[in-house]
């Protein structure tokens, strides 16, 4: 088994992920991580070398990596970044903004034409494994729906974008946002209804905030609950705590979520085909599911393919480690 | 959208599944079903030719098919027809002997390779579905071992193996055997324990026999519960029923099942991710399922591939009607 040679290109929550899992990966070694800050990440890294983002072709001629993990925000960093590192090495994102995937595979696939490598883009588990499972579902069930829940636990989902939406308010010192599952709807996708649902009928939302001592709390909470695609669509409870009481008890980026589609084969007897999963850390599934796609992009790039790719276009065997006589004796 | 014309072959349970899913595909069309019995397949089918399936060269010149999907068993049928089939057309079948699968596809593949067409060999939901739900699980979440529970509801899922291992004791008119999944086993696998089951610490089995009026039924019971790898292995329930309650409350084919794997990411954070299914008829499922492989085993023939495939060789977007741009747009 050859050695794969991997990058890690930001160092945040999901970066810090994909260094973790790549420890859990035999095949895999890490060959650095780049960063926009490369002397931040130095006061907690010095076992590998760490280098400046931007200089790409230093890095990918000092480290010789076999491909990039990209683990910026899907918002100002991987429009700019996947491009500029995909001119010199194969990469693999997680770009999530689901309805600019068509473009953004566009631009990418055009650039990666050109530079001859890989890039996987907008894996993870939604964009990622939830939409092969979409895939899946309406594939053998034709006509059917697939539906995405988040949240389905007690506690419910922990959601980056919206607790980040929250904390760009006047008056908020810091902020988490649940996701919860609207279970009844759940139930009626399970019972074959494909309904046509409203974002609002599948999810509500449930905010924990914290707020400064002079702060109008009444005048948050309005701003919150009519605050327009974030929470305006959506029953959305706000609860003010306090810091310590932020950090105790909804510290973590616990998530959950779940893809079902009802249906009926042949003769119209019913049929249900549901994926589930449940992450104690969020960032780290999505590292964990990056890290097998880079497996992935590395094994595409050495049979001579370049351009984009997604997980609907990977053979499910290129994400192991195994051998194909291996995964036929074990997994068929 | 270019029509793909399938032949059937088999008309029993599954076959028929299959009939009825090309109805539900748009862009298939049934163009005849071979059968080692045509006349009696002419009894109940008059508006699609109907031809004798060992007559391969006749049928394939004749009915012109891209696909030919196999629906025999895989104990005496597949093993002899898919090598006999596949000189002349792709093929896709549901071989399910799990043990014995590596051996058929070296067989099957070589023999493709020679014919120059593609063979689908071993889908269905399991062997199939699930075999790639493994595969990603234990890849997604390295070290994890993925199980397969089945029957998770009340009445637990039909086995037809074993249903067919109860009809040969002598005194046995008919039988039915459910499966039971061990719930409390489930809840082991879900607390991230990786245990080592038995196969009787997974499943126990449930009979419906009725037998002749002079049968000696605890010699029967003694019989089904002692019978090695079937029963023996297993807590097993033999329910004596007339003729009239097996037909009454035990027809149909309902199966269900579910894969699960639980771990943690990188960190030590708790990760479980589970694949569902129920099926009100279980040779629907699987035929819907093989239809969708038809349409994949086409495209890759179209492509120029050759020789066997399983789930995990295929990429997910070859099972859809859709483009790749409906898929990216819809799905992902």
């Amino acid at each position: 088994m050859s050695v794969i040679r991997v990058v890690v290109a930001g160092y945040g929550n999901v970066g810090r992920g994909v260094i973790a899992a790549i420890k859990n990966n035999p095949d895999m070694v890490l060959a650095g991580i780049v960063s926009r800050s490369p002397e931040r990440v130095k006061k907690e890294i010095s076992d590998v070398p760490v280098m400046q983002l931007e200089e790409v072709e230093k890095w990918v001629s000092e480290l010789r990596p076999d491909v990039a993990v990209l683990c910026g925000g899907s918002k100002n960093d991987l429009p700019r970044q996947t491009a500029m590192i995909n001119q010199f090495v194969n990469t693999v994102d997680s770009f999530d903004n689901h309805s600019c995937i068509p473009q953004y595979f566009e631009t990418v696939d055009n650039a990666a034409k050109k530079s001859g490598f890989v890039s996987v883009i907008s894996t993870g588990w939604d964009p990622g494994v939830f939409s092969m499972e979409r895939v899946l579902a309406n594939s053998f069930l034709p006509g059917c729906r697939a539906y995405g829940f988040y949240g389905l636990g007690e506690k419910g989902g922990l959601s980056m974008g919206h607790s980040d939406a929250l904390r760009t308010i006047e008056g908020v010192l810091d902020a988490r946002q649940y996701t919860h599952a609207v279970s009844e709807s759940i139930e009626k996708v399970r019972n074959g209804e494909n309904p046509q649902f409203t974002p609002g009928d599948m999810h509500t939302r449930e905010c924990f905030v914290v707020v400064s001592p002079d702060a109008d709390k009444a005048k948050i909470e309005q701003e919150i609950v009519s605050m327009p695609g974030y929470f305006a669509p959506y029953k959305t409870v706000v609860n003010f705590v306090t810091m310590e009481e932020l950090k105790a008890k909804y510290s973590g980026f616990p998530h959950d979520g779940l893809v079902v589609a009802a249906g009926t084969t042949g003769n119209g007897n019913p049929a249900n085909i549901e994926y589930r999963c449940q992450w104690g850390s969020n960032p780290e599934a999505t590292a964990n599911i990056l890290v097998a796609h880079a497996r992935a992009a590395v094994r595409l790039s050495k049979e001579g393919k370049k351009g984009a790719f997604t997980i609907l276009d990977i053979p499910p065997s290129y994400f192991s480690t195994m051998s194909q006589a291996e995964q036929l004796k074990n997994w068929m």
